[in-house]
């Protein structure tokens, strides 16, 4: 591969710079693009979407990687993402990937998830993403079967690019390599995580509260992520940052319309507006 | 209104029980239902859907709100709503409303938002919920104008209902009552932040960095959140939760398909797979 041809590929993760999800996929990368890394000085997990807004982020360059530049950075993972683009790369990279998470980041994760909120904030950026989940959350889960199926995804999305705005959430049930049965796209499943908050107290007699709970799936859908992992399958969910229920803008125009009067009676100002401008609601 | 039909108000928010914001959605939301407060003992701004998993939580009654039921919460203001639901309601309110938050949460500005994650939590819970954003960032805006609405559109809410999975994302200019021109169903704007950190030196000579950055609108559409609010309307958009790019299934389908061998060849079981399931992406 030319020094021209060669994809600069940003590497991040929500597990922190040191797990070994990220040294797979730094790894996996290695192979097909020029790599830099800015990922999280410690775990993030579970942080979704957050930015640091009220305190300096740092950045700190390690060896960890390598000949590989990488950075560890004390943000989160979004900030990791917005960081490298404005202050180590100044450019957008070819790709960004993220990953490869240690457990699931399936259906309803994604929203919980820091490692595909690096790969949205790079979506967001205009930059092709993909965030790599592996059905197994131990430390020493192995990730050879991910980090092979990773690699070759991640040049599938270099040669065919996506639609504008679009990322993957790629799921990998913890199967040796040859035992995965191939990539399916898919949707995301109706699944939530049913709450039982565990309630202790501490040697002063105060209560505190540990988040658990069991992962329930509602959907019997073909086509869902949860049915193609628990087949074996890679799911690939083609994933949107326009957040807008397009389909029920047309319900809250309708079932609203008929109060557009009193809701804005009730503000006291029928005489500023015309009668067209009062029901406009469209 | 008889006690019977009296619906139960969860309010929550990410500026922190103390912020005028939810004083003023507090008292709209007395006049309507029976409300309890559950919102973080501090701001959480930009926590996106962040959730505590790496240590426990606390609750602590307040009586901030008089004769309100109100706690504080050392979590996320999706940690609020879960714990809401689990702990203190041990029922699904009628109704979840977020905010009134000091600042916009228009367009791409709801996936930083932990006061619309804390509705997206809700909504997932199968709760009807609204967040309410006020285009003043300051601590000292002046809430009357949106608590007006807020309440008008929580009636709204609590007499529409809303389709399965839908909530709403409400932001409301800095205007007086009689200057809010009505409410408008809107699409989230495409839009997002140019950022740009700003670099600094501590006393020891080590770089940090602040986030900063200017919010640009590329979206020119008469449907917008942006264009409704810059024309002094109240913004309402209809949110889901499921970030499937559904349209883009069939572009990765195509794209892929003809590589689908090849992927699957790579990982060097050609043996185990019929014809049918490796090209079985569908």
């Amino acid at each position: 591969m030319s020094q021209k041809s060669t994809p600069t590929i940003l590497v991040t993760n929500d597990d922190g710079i040191n797990a070994p999800g990220i040294h797979a996929l730094v790894n996996a990368m290695k192979e097909i693009g020029n790599v830099v890394v800015v990922a999280p000085d410690k775990p993030q997990s579970g942080m979704g979407h957050a930015i640091t807004i009220n305190e300096p982020l740092r950045l700190k360059k390690t060896d960890l990687y390598g000949d590989v530049e990488a950075y560890a950075c004390s943000g989160t993972p979004v900030d990791c993402v917005k960081l490298a683009k404005d202050k180590i790369l100044h450019k957008k990279p070819e790709l960004c990937v993220s990953g490869i998470n240690h457990g699931s980041n399936s259906s309803i994760n994604i929203i919980y998830s820091g490692t595909m909120s690096a790969a949205v904030e790079a979506a967001i950026e205009g930059i092709p993403a993909i965030g790599f989940s592996l059905l197994d959350y131990r430390y020493e889960a192995d990730f050879s079967g991910s980090a092979h199926y990773a690699k070759l995804i991640a040049q599938q999305m270099l040669k065919s690019g996506a639609p504008n705005g679009i990322l993957l959430n790629v799921n990998i049930p913890a199967l040796k390599v040859n035992e995965l049965k191939g990539v399916k796209i898919c949707r995301q499943a109706v699944a939530k995580w049913e709450e039982e908050y565990d309630e202790r107290n501490d040697p002063r007699g105060l209560k505190y509260f540990w988040l658990t709970g069991k992962f329930v799936n509602y959907d019997k859908g073909e086509d869902t992520d949860e049915r193609a992992l628990s087949n074996g399958y890679i799911s690939v969910v083609p994933v949107q940052f326009d957040m807008t229920a397009h389909h029920a803008i047309s319900f809250f125009n309708k079932a609203w319309s008929i109060q557009q009067d009193e809701m804005h009676n009730a503000a006291g100002i029928e005489d500023i507006q015309t009668e067209k401008s009062v029901h406009d609601l469209g």
